[in-house]
């Protein structure tokens, strides 16, 4: 279990999961929004050190999106997925695939439960199999949630 | 894990994992065509008992599905998805919902293996957690699969 701050991930060994949970000091409906308007996504996604472009981002049944990460030397780090459902502002299902991990897929759920004025983030992804989910966690993926959610926290303030 | 016939089932317990595979006498090509044409899809796909009528069917990358299977009584069941991938003839990346389920989403991968004139579909899916399989394997859907793969192998030849 790593805990930095306010973000909590668990990654129990042995198992395909990972779990994030993060409290937020704004409403289900503005954190639900921030993932799924484009505009407030590339205010957040990803390490501070990583320039964003997204290139399609269709937060609906049915839509795909797709975008890059960019690091200081140009290097280019692709994402894609689609959208399985989108019901605002409870929970998002959608893929999720790296293009440095070709056919290593995982599912991902968010849940935005609603604490009073309040969220409780609470996203799961499950992998096509334990030693692809070590994989992903062995890129430093955590440290990148982590950073993700403190930027998201700010956005939100 | 359950063997009947050709078709082996795979779903070791503590896991959210299960694994089909089957050997069909018929080149990749033939029975990828077989998964994704939804006039070849409606001949195999279920129990004999149950009737299917496919709503949508759109086997591309970000294509969605939709599709009912009735019993005798005319109760209908819904299945959906989203397709995350689609690599003619190699591999299918999708997700799949019953609506008696909702939010139980699987991620569904299906390798189809070049034996040389010969096809192994390697089927796996991942659950959102170990009792999401469970409840989705307590519904029956072992035989369901194994009468599928049957039924397909008789329209592959």
């Amino acid at each position: 279990m790593t805990t930095k701050e306010d973000t909590v991930i668990e990654a129990p060994p042995g198992t395909p999961f990972m779990e994030t949970r993060r409290e937020f000091d704004a409403a289900p409906e503005g954190v639900f929004r921030a993932f799924t308007d484009p505009e407030l996504v590339k205010q957040w996604l990803g390490p501070r050190r990583l320039t964003i472009r997204i290139e399609e981002f269709d937060a609906r049944a049915g839509g795909t999106y797709r975008y890059f990460h960019t690091d200081v030397d140009g290097k280019e780090f692709g994402f894609r997925g689609v959208f399985h459902d989108v019901q605002e502002p409870r929970l998002l299902i959608q893929t999720f695939e790296f293009d440095g991990a070709p056919d290593q897929v995982s599912l991902d759920t968010t849940w935005f439960e609603d604490l009073g004025g309040r969220t409780r983030l609470v996203q799961r992804s499950v992998f096509l199999s334990v030693e692809a989910r070590d994989m992903a966690l062995a890129t430093g993926m955590e440290s990148g949630i982590v950073e993700s959610m403190e930027r998201l926290d700010e956005l939100l303030r």
